[in-house]
């Protein structure tokens, strides 16, 4: 049994000041008591997600970037451009908690049989607030990991493993039978591409690096596309007259690549057309753009006819959609394959202090495929 | 009663060569002869849409236009980007008729009892071709118009009524309450004033020009923001606040416009919200372009959150989802308002040779607002 001896512990901060200064870090917060339906967890394993970035950093413009503090009291500041604070009204001059998803022991247990069931337990968590040592949650938001599971294990058992699984759902809900995925060798990338092979279903992967098309080649991948090719658009093109794949997830938001995609579908479909239409093809072609790693503007080349749209794709909104069964069955199924299909990999762990120094911002604040950190709050607190 | 005599007739037509080269043209055709069914048209009067320019164009650079051939036979010829060529691939080699609609009188009938009651008649007519001087159609295609209509009354009864009435539809059918319209003083504009006047819809114009400006006040509209202003984005934004519109029709495409009415409905939604939400508002909010008066690329900076779609609207898949009967509704209300809320106004009518003069494509061509020509193809036939 673990116990809980502070009455404060370090919880991680985020502030966007009206003058302009993004400021983050570590404040001394009480430790909660649980209530009957609750429980403590310490936490241990809390991944940084690009989903996670937009909160923690705002729109800061991260060259800015200026630490300051002490080592176990580090205070990171950066510069807002102007701008985007219109963007941040919302959230101005009010210190937040960061943090979707993360996994630890259950420390203490509200009186409720089902948070007593919990005690001494090694969970899952969602619900933001995870960069922190201690969360207080309610016990039905808690996932019980398997009897051999690390907090490391458990970490991202939410946000990547329902996204991807989102991606595939959304795709069959709205009538196409193939999908593209971009910065597709992340660990997001990697889980549809597991997805997609158990299932059958053809996905065509876009890269921008010799090894991510070999690593996913090396997991068995049929389609896999680099960006950086001087024949792309050719090439594209081909795997999506292949697949016949019209809806597409892009992480990256920013340039001109999902315009890129929209346009190859669109010569895709019409080298299979019989007659010309002038407005171009029937068929709707779809990007989604879930993510941002490319924060610069969205650039869309209109060439590919009237039928195709873009827009936003969010986990939460989605889950709300397709509603509590849904969703409950997309939730069993990362359960049973979660050191399988759904495993993550993280290249560095961090502490709370760490994970505010400018060597792990480097790594996680690029926004790169694949450099994934791994917070443990419990990490050098003796 | 007017008689047939001629067994040729000239029909415009547009032809992409494979080498890239655009020839827009007058062609000897043979007067078709009515099916049982079908009646023949001598075309007095047809408008050159926004609509028609894609395929009477193509995606030809139009400062590389020259006219050759004769004063009765021009010949207009262009070059086409070699980057737009795939899109152009369906049409490549296939000289093809233009004009999506326009009016004219009934000089041959068919057989059957419906085809022989529009002998005689003026009609307005949909289903392209109709930049020629005649027409051969099914008598089902035919409206026939008010007995004081002339054929520029009836020339431009489908495409910008149909237009107009659709995105009030499309409004309400994905539940929004109020809309935004761009390139707003357009004859399609004006008419969208008069359908929201008349049905009390909240309408957010946006124009360039301060004169644009007055006609739209003029005529009753109470939300017209001038893109051209320094503080044109707070002037959206208070717009947008004061009518709640959640969706807008954009005739312009390319530039930065599409994604500033993004940006401003959801700071006009963030103003009056309770509480930060770090993804944005949790309020969908679309754009579709209808158009592409402006051909560069849509430039989109992403700073209104999640929930938001951009894409293609395009009349006649509209009219498909609807339905026919829905459909047939929005018909009989044109019909009913032929001279009041859908009234046209041109700024010029030419001849079919005429339409292919310099001058002629300096008006239409430019695709500006409100520079609307009518081809006469009976006028100077003798």
């Amino acid at each position: 049994m673990v116990n809980v001896t502070a009455s404060t512990a370090l919880q991680l901060r985020s502030l966007v000041r009206s003058n302009g200064e993004l400021e983050v870090s570590l404040q001394s917060v009480p430790v909660p008591e649980p209530a009957a339906d609750e429980v403590l967890v310490r936490i241990q394993a809390t991944p940084i997600n690009p989903s996670d970035l937009g909160l923690l950093f705002g729109a800061a413009d991260m060259s800015t970037m200026k630490v300051g503090g002490t080592p176990s009291h580090p205070v990171l500041t950066a510069r807002i451009p102007d701008k985007f604070m219109k963007a941040m009204a919302g959230r101005v001059d009010q210190s937040m908690p960061v943090g979707n998803e993360g996994a630890g022991l259950v420390v203490k247990a509200g009186d409720s049989p089902k948070a007593q069931a919990l005690m001494g337990k090694m969970v899952a968590l969602i619900g933001g607030e995870m960069y922190a040592q201690y969360r207080c949650i309610k016990a039905a938001a808690c996932l019980p990991l398997p009897a051999d599971a690390t907090a490391a294990d458990g970490a991202s058992c939410f946000v990547n493993p329902l996204t991807a699984l989102g991606m595939v759902e959304t795709m069959k809900r709205e009538g196409h039978s193939a999908l593209v995925h971009t910065a597709a060798a992340s660990n997001l990338g990697q889980m549809l591409n597991r997805i997609c092979l158990k299932d059958g279903i053809a996905l065509v992967n876009i890269v921008r690096k010799a090894e991510q098309e070999k690593l996913l080649r090396d997991m068995g991948a049929k389609h896999v596309v680099n960006a950086t090719s001087p024949d792309f658009m050719a090439e594209l093109t081909d795997a999506l007259a292949e697949t016949g794949a019209t809806i597409a997830f892009d992480a990256i938001g920013g340039g001109e690549l999902a315009g890129q995609i929209l346009s190859c579908m669109e010569a895709a479909i019409n080298g299979k057309a019989a007659e010309y239409s002038r407005y171009g093809s029937a068929t709707h072609k779809q990007v989604y753009l879930y993510g941002m790693l490319d924060t610069s503007p969205t650039e869309i080349v209109r060439n590919f006819g009237m039928a195709w749209g873009i827009g936003g794709w969010l986990l939460f909104p989605f889950l709300q959609k397709i509603g509590p069964a849904a969703g409950q069955a997309l939730r069993e199924r990362v359960a049973a394959e979660l050191k399988t299909t759904f495993a993550s990999h993280y290249t560095r762990t961090v502490s709370l202090a760490e994970a505010l120094s400018p060597e792990a911002v480097a790594v996680y604040g690029q926004r790169s495929t694949g450099a994934k950190v791994l917070i443990d709050p419990s990490k050098g607190m003796g």
